[in-house]
């Protein structure tokens, strides 16, 4: 059976998540009933990660193992237009060795996380960012974000529901930019725990407000302790950029 | 009475327009009931552009005049909290002189125009960018798109409801520029006529695809006349960026 590797875009708002699930409304319940509407079987769509409802996809990975061999450009448009109306979207597809694991091949997940930081409501963006009234100082933000960078026992940082074996996990990256009003967080690492980019982000609003320093972000990761954690951001501005393979 | 200048953002998608309708459901009607529910009198919002039915604004200017001094932080929070659930938002309120008046006294404005250029359906962007899917030739667009530069007679390029006394503008830029699978128009000019960057760009398009030269743009332009045009290019993809005042 060829295996396909696909590359996926969607807008998370509307969806349960990317789990499926028994009533249906999840990125995976969309996508399966996309490839049954093209081939007429039960295909079952492997992501590379599990997004929560309300967060959004630019780079999700999934494979896909099908009966028989379909060029690559018309198994994309074909399932996407089983998938209309639903805001996902299959924006490559490539052949790949029955040795590719969506989920346990990739190398490195990117995550963004988007706040506009200013006092209107949002209008274009609604949905799909995070709105923070109070000026954030993002270049603090930063600063304080390099404490949480490396191996670390991110049990402060992620939910209780979490069923990851370890809470430990190496970040290589969590960097704060501002570009006028909007703030990109984009955090890197080979696999994250769950809730844990928006865990972050919710306690470095604490540093961008001043209400928290980098050593009170310290302590919160030190003490492993889920209750040490600031706010958890919304799923609004989270989303899976990109995910690397070898 | 005290006069306001208003920068407004909005999602033109569900709205009928910028202008006032006997049955609502514009973007002014939106403003003008916010005002009411803010101040309970009837307040004009006097626009700099009239958008079409699904045209959005970054940067959209109004003025208006209020029967009382309000600082502008509160006018703004207050005008915004009673148009929730609207996607309409003031970002910017000024207190300005009764000279100012945003139509008359604006002498550019400023216009973004988004194309998406690729076989996978939107996801993010619904609405908010026109989805293209044969490959354009962004360089050869913004190479032709300088024989529209500078005072010309748009009549190919204007609606046949244009209600402008002449249809000779100046237009000042016309640019054309690809990000990746974006791809961005930039319109800038004194003013224009109705329709006109959407009947520029569905030309525009002709060019990228490969279908039309630089010389049959000039064509197009020369010939005067509207049944001359390319099919306009949708409303989705237009922004109004922003509007200069000296």
């Amino acid at each position: 059976m060829p295996r396909y590797k696909l590359t996926i875009e969607y807008d998370g708002t509307n969806f349960v998540g990317w789990q499926s699930q028994a009533e249906g409304g999840s990125v995976q319940d969309a996508l399966e009933a996309g490839f049954k509407g093209f081939c007429g079987e039960d295909i079952r769509v492997n992501g590379a990660g599990r997004t929560d409802a309300g967060v959004h996809a630019l780079g999700q990975v999934a494979h896909v193992d099908l009966p028989t061999s379909v060029r690559t450009d018309t198994l994309r448009d074909a399932v996407n237009a089983h998938m209309r109306p639903h805001p996902v979207s299959i924006v490559e597809v490539e052949e790949v060795g029955d040795d590719f694991e969506a989920r346990f091949s990739a190398t490195r997940r990117h995550y963004l996380y988007r706040i506009v930081n200013r006092r209107a409501p949002l209008t274009l963006d609604r949905g799909q960012a995070w709105l923070v009234h109070k000026p954030l100082d993002a270049d603090a933000m930063h600063a304080a974000a390099q404490v949480l960078v490396g191996k670390h026992d991110f049990t402060t940082f992620r939910s209780m529901q979490c069923q990851a074996k370890s809470p430990v996990k190496t970040l290589d990256e969590l960097s704060v930019s501002r570009y006028g009003e909007e703030i990109e967080i984009i955090a890197r690492a080979r696999s994250f725990l769950h809730n844990q980019v928006r865990s972050l982000v919710g306690s470095l609003k604490l540093v961008g407000e001043g209400k928290w320093t980098a050593r009170d972000l310290d302590r919160a990761l030190k003490a492993r302790d889920r209750a040490a954690c600031g706010p958890v951001a919304p799923p609004d501005g989270l989303y899976l950029l990109k995910v690397d393979y070898d």
